[in-house]
Order: C-alpha cells, then sequence, then structure tokens
C-alpha cells in the first residue's frame, strides 16, 4: 500500500482515508488542496495526534503561540489533546498530505 | 521537526530515534544503511508495528507469506503482534527511512 499513489482528488472537499485502527490508535491519510480551516475555527481534539506533512506544504498555528509553522515534506509535530490549532493555509495548486496518528 | 534532515549516519548500526512516546504508543524513526536482518532472525514482537518507509528501499519479508515485500518510499505495512517478520535487504547506499508506530 503506498501513501501516494493513488491519491483521491481533494478538488471539492478534503479527503481523509482510515489507513489502520486499533484500540487506542487511528492512523490516517488527509489530503488537502487549498483548504484551511474556517475562520476563527480551532481543533479541539479529545485524543492526541501525531502529524506528518508527506506532499505539499501548508501553514499551522496554534491558539496558544504566536508562532506560524509553515509545514514542508517529512515536517512532523505532536499535537497534545485540547490544545487548540488551526490550518490557516494549504497548498492551492499541489495536494497537501498528511498522515495523521491520532492515540488516546 | 523533519524526519530526513539532518539524519544520522547508520554507516557503522542501525540508527533509532524515538519521537513521540504515549501510552500506548511509540513512534520511532529507524535509518539503515544496508543493514539486515541477521540470517535466520525473525523479529517476533509483543507490539504491533504499523511501518512506512519514507526513503530509500527494502525488502521485507513474513514467516506465514511466501511474498517478499519490496518496500518503496510511502510504502506502509502493518505489522500484528507477534507477527513473525524479516527484513532481508535494505538499500546499500543510500539511507533507508522507517517510520514505525509501535502500539500495544
Amino acid at each position: 500500500m503506498n501513501l501516494l499513489f493513488p491519491l483521491p482528488d481533494a478538488g471539492l472537499a478534503e479527503r481523509v482515508d482510515a489507513l489502520t485502527t486499533h484500540a487506542g490508535l487511528r492512523i490516517e491519510r488527509i489530503v488537502s488542496l487549498g483548504q484551511a480551516s474556517p475562520p476563527g475555527f480551532w481543533y479541539d481534539q479529545a485524543e492526541g495526534e501525531w502529524v506528518l506533512l508527506l506532499a505539499g506544504a501548508a501553514s499551522l498555528r496554534f491558539a496558544d503561540e504566536a508562532d506560524v509553522y509553515l509545514l514542508q515534506p517529512r515536517d512532523w509535530l505532536d499535537i497534545a489533546p485540547h490544545r487548540r490549532h488551526r490550518v490557516d493555509w494549504t497548498a492551492p495548486e499541489t495536494p497537501t498530505v498528511w498522515l495523521a496518528v491520532y492515540y488516546w
């Protein structure tokens, strides 16, 4: 199984595929094409999320931090449960592919 | 944090870095440079392992299956607990980088 081939078309909406689910763990591939979090929206998840950008580019921000994270391929972050965050931007013309490992 | 830059030198031995550890979850980066499992050796792990190849190339085999898996970048496998497996080969001249998500 390959994470980039084939890739679903995310032109209309972000595409999420669960790759693996076990007790306390879910691994997803997320494909974005220009999508971003709605204005003023913050993710506030009960689950922790370890996220790796595999292709494309994205800008991510935390509510508790002024820095903006411009993510390039192979950049990763570990987002603690309930740490509020949002995606300000994803590349508009090339797919951005995320690997998200949720744990609880 | 980037998974490929910087990369440790695995010329003398495989290099393993824990990226994240939580209850029931451990994420590691493993860098190989030509290493393989010793002849006759099979991994037999109590933990499940979801593994993604990020760079290089590797050949992986299961004790219960005749097929050989030639892994290319972005290929992934989910290895169940106690499913015996071995790495027959990794690319000798370019680093092979694995992302391993262990769960239990």
